[in-house]
């Protein structure tokens, strides 16, 4: 029998779900779990919640900055503002899915290294596309996919599936059933993992 | 030489602002760091980010209540919802700044305990005088400094120069110039304590 998943929900342009990716392998590992990645697309999210990226926030802004930056140093985590931020991370999404659940763990952490390790700017199709490359993808391939009907609507598909399972902001975990929101909860959703839950 | 304290900001009708008021007494004593208490009104923020209490938010309501109750049960923190959710908390934070310091830490628990441990309705004037007498305060002197024009004007400074701190929500911590923001910053909070930050 196989463990029930911890199902990841995240944005490509979130920098603690960008932290989270670098963490949560090991977590689940660790509690013989196997992940399920779901990216989807925060916008959604914010326009029903009427929220909006942190940093352009009045007052959340400078916090929410140096709290990012503060995290990933804590966690060991290499971190830099992409050029633009946020940035549309539509055809990222899209290439993850096209390409397919075995490939979703690296073609994650290609992207999102690319953009908040190395500070490349993943708004521009080229540079979606040559992370792509780089990974191992076709990129007129990858290209096509971005635009295909189907893989377009599959994204939309996965975003309303993720409200629908409660998804109110990102990164974003479920398992069994309970569900943790946000890159510091973690401790909490290891917490959980480890007793079953309180 | 005294240790620079750490100020707690906070707001009565904040949950997870009564939970935190639960633990920093312990964290700052093993610390050996004084506690300075700051009860402000969250509202005045609100105005600012455009942010409103989350169990009001489409999406995060159902979310947020459930981790407010589960925060709770991990920290062995008794908890109920008050009757009446968010509260106007003006009364009872023009008491504590008009008892003085040496009394904030058990107005502070008193109030946020009727509240969030006994579901009482703070919201009610004679429910905060009742709270106030019970902790030893003249209800009527108490009554009357809720209508004070000096008192309110405190209460107006502390709020304005919380936001000019940079808090921007609650609860909210500061220690030798650093912010932390939440309940679930107070794990960071105490290892930036034991390790002068990283």
């Amino acid at each position: 029998m196989t463990a029930a998943p911890i199902t990841f929900y995240y944005e490509f342009s979130s920098p603690y779900a960008y932290i989270a990716s670098e963490r949560i392998e090991e977590m689940a590992a660790r509690h013989r779990r196997p992940l399920v990645w779901k990216p989807f697309l925060l916008g959604a999210i914010f326009k029903q919640t009427g929220a909006g990226p942190l940093t352009q926030i009045p007052l959340k802004a400078d916090y929410s900055k140096r709290d990012i930056e503060r995290t990933a140093r804590l966690h060991d985590v290499p971190f830099t503002w992409p050029p633009r931020f946020p940035f549309l991370s539509v055809a990222a999404a899209r290439i993850v899915y096209w390409a397919g659940e075995a490939r979703a763990p690296d073609l994650t952490h290609a992207f999102f290294r690319a953009a908040f390790a190395r500070g490349e700017d993943l708004h521009r199709s080229e540079t979606v596309l040559a992370v792509a490359e780089a990974a191992g993808l076709d990129p007129a391939a990858a290209e096509a996919a971005t635009r295909d009907p189907a893989i377009k609507a599959r994204l939309a598909d996965e975003t309303d599936a993720a409200i629908q399972a409660g998804v109110c902001g990102a990164p974003f975990f479920i398992v069994d059933g309970e569900p943790f929101w946000g890159c510091d909860r973690m401790e909490m959703l290891d917490r959980w993992l480890e007793t079953g839950g309180w």
